[in-house]
């Protein structure tokens, strides 16, 4: 794979999600962006027909072009497209048939894990699908993040949303708020300490990534006041340090961000979903984006729904999706890097 | 009380706090600034020597002046104080009883309900206090807000925390992150939502506020996917909009503060106390202050303890204190303008 020149420019798969979606629109929209196009070797994974209507009715002077399995250079303008479905629609999307869409929606991740598993792209970054509208078609799929671990073989990935300024990794994600305390375990934190430590280090370029873990309960329980998670808490920050890991917590969270801006840390390892997404977006409402730690490949996504509601409008902002592709890009450089570096000694 | 006079300067007793923690110190320091000075008429209620010894060990250029218990005009450079306590440190801080201390900090806070139960003044300010001290000086003392809502008569009281741009109520405060969800009922929501409005109203000069109401969950739980507190919460919002309260939510509370930064609300109600403090520390680390809303009076508060790790080291920072102080005039202010319009009319 890649090594460490400068003009390095990673290959990278990009789902194109639901055809019914804003997906199709956010894809077209960020590689009309000089930055997206400089910054990698692309190839969407998607639909000819589908793409090359939607650039139509944006306006956006792109060429759809059909691609190889392994990406290649195309000159500045192209859209490149590896056709993996055949959506025909008539005038409008709305006539593509919602099973038809779901299933290729499906297709195209499942081919991105492939040529990801087998060393042809670098990273993997994925548009919005509609997992109840997988599930109909009858295709079994939880979602990316849990099928892309499984088709690895990965046992712990953890969620890492990152920005410029901050990047925070979550415990728990999805979930009931009242449940997340119950979920709290040693091991389970510990294993997300370690991914986030070992992620920051690859792609990131930190060789002692400084972390900070959040209190779950406020003022940190104010010595077991109220709440005794942070006594659990404690013990996985201590096994993290006895492993050489440069951590520390659990910390009250409302504080914390504020020391991160500082300077104080590089991330912060957050207990639930809102404690590590509200400073986050309050920071990078536009350009965060949503990284899988814990694959043996780079994988970012849009931090957005298929939001059905303004698809074939027009209206879907790209910002999430070049986010996207830029630090997947930015990540492989940093890795090619370090490997090289560490290969060289 | 004070009319809408552009030179206004609203009397404010200001409580020293616990003597042994950083309490004084603040006060001392924030009485040194010229902005504070100068927006309105304060007395401390403390003790003549704990605050002379301060200002002496500080270096500061003030003057500690006994005062009546109504607050007079002081030309700069005066600390006036009320003394209400006779603590007699010999060399240093530390001899004073603690007990002793415990029961002054006490005394300050209930002469200071006393003065504005009595309209001698507009505003009280409160310097920290240890709570578990004085219940072991023998005085059932809950909290400064329970505490003043008990000789108020107030039933319902809310915790705000507010900053240029952003102000925060909470739903519920210092209880495990667990119970939260227990805690939620359309009634007590219902009532922030309308002690909220009713503070914008009253304090910061806003006719018909915008609140936003947050959700618990993550993506507001998702139609029930994750939670189902969103419908507890989306029927007090019903009810306070028939109430005539431009309100709205349950907001998902992770892209809720941008919007906030974007102009779109003028505050949030919050259903726990990280969902408010993350996002409003991010913006307003040192200048935060915490302001208790539905009492017949205006009351704010610092933003932190009573940090007797750093006491009596002059290594404290005033700013919340001055921020406390300001915030109090400015409220006196601008609520001495409504009366008087309403009045007018």
């Amino acid at each position: 794979m890649g090594g460490p020149s400068k003009n390095f420019k990673p290959k990278i798969a990009v789902t194109m999600g639901d055809p019914r979606g804003i997906g199709p629109e956010v894809v077209a929209k960020a590689f009309a962006r000089a930055p997206v196009q400089q910054a990698c070797t692309p190839v969407v994974l998607g639909d000819m027909h589908v793409l090359s209507q939607t650039v139509k009715s944006l306006g956006l002077g792109l060429r759809v072009l059909p691609a190889e399995e392994a990406p290649q250079e195309f000159p500045p303008g192209v859209l490149p497209v590896l056709p993996l479905s055949n959506l025909r629609p008539g005038k409008g999307r709305g006539e593509v048939p919602p099973e038809e869409s779901s299933r290729a929606s499906f297709v195209y991740i499942e081919k991105a894990g492939k040529m990801a598993l087998e060393g042809k792209i670098e990273a993997i970054v994925t548009a919005p699908v509609n997992k109840g509208a997988i599930h109909k078609a009858g295709i079994p799929f939880q979602g990316h993040t849990e099928y892309l671990a499984e088709i690895s073989g990965t046992r712990d990935v953890v969620m890492m949303l990152a920005g410029e300024r901050l990047k925070v990794t979550l415990v728990t994600t999805h979930i009931p708020l009242e449940t997340v305390a119950h979920r709290l375990h040693d091991e389970k934190i510990l294993s997300v300490i370690e991914i986030t430590n070992k992620g920051l280090q690859d792609f990131f370029n930190l060789r002692a990534p400084r972390l900070a873990v959040a209190a779950l309960n406020p003022h940190a329980g104010e010595e077991g006041l109220f709440g005794k998670e942070e006594g659990i808490i404690s013990r996985a920050v201590q096994r993290a340090r006895d492993l050489g890991i440069s951590v520390s917590g659990p910390w009250p969270a409302d504080s914390l961000f504020y020391r991160v801006l500082q300077g104080e840390y590089d991330a912060v390892v957050c207990m639930y979903h809102d404690q590590g997404l509200i400073p986050l977006k309050l920071l990078h409402f536009d350009t965060a984006v949503n990284i899988t730690l814990g694959l043996p490949f780079i994988r970012t996504s849009v931090d957005h729904g298929v939001a059905y509601d303004i698809a074939g409008k027009t209206l879907a902002h790209s910002s999430s999706m070049e986010a996207a592709i830029l630090w997947a890009a930015r990540m492989a450089r940093t890795r090619g890097e370090t490997q090289a570096l560490n290969t060289g000694r």
